[in-house]
């Protein structure tokens, strides 16, 4: 009889600083299109070739003037100006402003050479070709200069930062259709145990359908990773060891089942074998079983078989630990503060990640079991009660962190 | 001359109101694999067909034994029981439990007959074939029960629910491999402008890149749409008349330029001619020019062509628009409280939309103008200034809306 008890087991904090130091950051980039870089992670610096906008262009409708011609005016006392043509967007000026005359202009079209600023349409009055200013304007005044947004040789995005709509709206005013980013990790996904099936096929006697692959899919692409699902593996140590060869070709490893303390949980085995275990047993609840090590320099984890042991721990410990590798900041969790609505009790000396539902405003207990995905699935999220605490009191402020 | 200033806006509020009441939901449904299902909208209740998990399973790993027999037990009086077996995960149990015998069995494991609680393995000591418990156990302690996370005819998840890892996990539950969800709306993005040019082709005079399209795309493609980005359309009615046929075959339209003031403006004219216009003109800054209304039942935004005026007016109307169109729920925005680092003004009477960058904790305005994408691309979020508000003094504490 081999059922190996857990002799000790690590704090969050510990197994949080362990990961960190393991995680390898990606060295892989790539080019991908505009339309697809959004959450990427910029690998190179992006430096403007030329300036934007190319010209000084009108801000707003109106005429372009010399602002000098429009000292003084005023509603009773406008100055009339001859208008000298008109400049769309799009169009290059022929036109030439010269003093008592003007040219309407669109908002971001080109200004015609010897104005130097545009009265807004609604501060004038058109008769014939007469132009009645109401209103001073000064020099530049409601143009926009050359380079004002961009300038040549500025840096306009920098290594590191993170694409969303503004930034991918950069890149596309500078006229790149694609953009240099790290690569996404890849991260193999395998589920280990005799008891699980595939979906789609009926369930045999004793078994049930895999979830982690799915859970951990989900959360790996979400959060910068592209998840690689491998085979379900069966509980030998040559099944495992084909497995991990296969995992091997990816950024990052993450095991689910066999990290418990029966005899058949082979994955401590056969990463000992292959590799360094970092830790083995962390002072959680849910997900006490969790593993982390190394196999030929490939960050692995091996997560509890329980769906929500193995989910939460993705969320708490795996999340940080791809986003580091991704090269992406830490998330910004969405949370609220709301009362607890019933009492809740913790076991002692373990960090407790507790799902809760959120109803009128209170946090309402949605914990089931370990074994249960509908004490997830249920729940809007999770309060965090640190290993110290035993019991949270009913109308306890707490911190719900949203999924 | 035809330039046509606004002869009056309508307040954010208003904008907000017509837009929600004009927009349809989504009515088409799709089955998509569980690979690709998170945040999508469930379209029809998903019900059990069969119980979760389909037997009773340890939920520790140990022994399997009659919970009466460990009455009273002890680390000084620990009870004996024979070891009459062992049962793995995936094992169809054929070992039956009779008082004075035990089973060895696995966590996830099915529980085998006769036996109705589990000792924990850390609660005993083996010797031969003789098992010393510990502890008393009682019944159903450590056991899982048949149907206790999921039972047959529940209703797992709703019509309506968003999926995220843990739903989709529920459903990996159920055996399913693919799920139905509401479509995406389908989003037609147009920028209009003799000016615009497309990207990897030169600039001529007068020209600048089209950037609306990609800011356009990348927030309708985050927010539960699928963008559809058509070819840039030149400033002609029979050019826009094209344009708009093209675009009736999705389920949202949004132009961007051509809808200010100048005399070649011409969106207003096609919806006003092939549709009706519900607002043209919001008390808002950037992006007062922003008209909504409808084609064919088709709703349509036009878009300011400043590409920060567009994408500021995308985060607060076209956003929630296409969110409620999706069956999606309005986003939770991720917010943070700190102090503004300088002081900020105002235009009266128009709600503005001032960018600003997160520095040491406090709020750093990052506003330049509203042609200016770097506006956006530098900034890390914004803060709301009311329309009846002219000046935040620095220091004053804000809420700044992330990006």
């Amino acid at each position: 009889m081999t059922m190996r008890p857990f002799t000790s087991t690590i704090s969050i904090t510990e197994a949080r600083a362990i990961i960190a130091a393991g995680m390898p950051l990606i060295a892989r980039r790539e080019r991908v299109a505009l339309s697809n870089a959004s959450g990427r992670v910029v690998a190179a610096d992006v430096v403007a070739a030329f300036d934007v906008p190319p010209f000084n262009r009108a801000s707003m409708d109106g005429y372009a003037v010399k602002a000098e011609d429009t000292d003084g005016a005023s509603r009773t006392a406008p100055r009339s100006l001859m208008l000298a043509g008109r400049i769309y967007t799009g169009d290059v000026p022929t036109v030439v402003v010269t003093n008592g005359t003007c040219v309407e202009i669109a908002t971001g079209a080109p200004m015609p050479d010897g104005a130097d600023a545009v009265v807004m349409v609604e501060e004038t009055s058109l008769d014939g070709d007469r132009v009645a200013v109401c209103t001073p304007v000064h020099t530049r005044q409601n143009v926009g200069p050359r380079g004002a947004d961009i300038s040549t040789g500025q840096t306009v995005l920098q290594s590191g930062e993170v694409l969303n709509a503004s930034r991918v709206g950069a890149l596309a005013a500078l006229g790149l259709a694609d953009v240099e980013v790290w690569s996404r990790p890849s991260v193999a996904i395998l589920s280990t145990g005799n008891e699980i099936a595939d979906q789609g096929q009926p369930l045999a006697p004793g078994q049930i359908y895999d979830i982690n692959r799915f859970t951990l899919s989900t959360v790996v692409n979400e959060h910068g990773g592209v998840a690689a699902p491998i085979s379900t593996a069966r509980d030998t140590l040559d099944a495992l060891d084909q497995a991990l060869d296969e995992c091997l070709r990816h950024d990052l490893i993450v095991f689910s089942g066999g990290s418990s303390v029966g005899e058949r949980d082979l994955i401590l085995d056969v990463i000992k074998r292959r590799g360094t275990v970092l830790f083995h047993g962390i002072a959680v609840k849910p997900g006490k079983p969790t593993l982390f090590g190394h196999v030929e320099g490939t960050p692995v984890f091996g997560m509890p078989g329980y769906p929500t042991s193995c989910l939460s721990n993705a969320y708490i410990l795996l999340v940080p630990a791809l986003r580091r590798m991704a090269r992406l900041p830490p998330t910004l969790p969405r949370t609220m503060r709301m009362p607890l609505s019933a009492r809740v009790t913790s076991v002692p000396n373990r960090h407790q990640f507790y799902t809760v539902r959120v109803v009128e405003g209170q946090a309402v207990p949605a914990f089931k079991a370990s074994g249960d995905i509908t004490s997830m699935s249920r729940a809007d999220g999770y309060i965090e009660i640190p290993a110290d605490v035993t019991v949270v009191e009913a109308g306890t402020e707490v911190v719900v962190t949203l999924f």
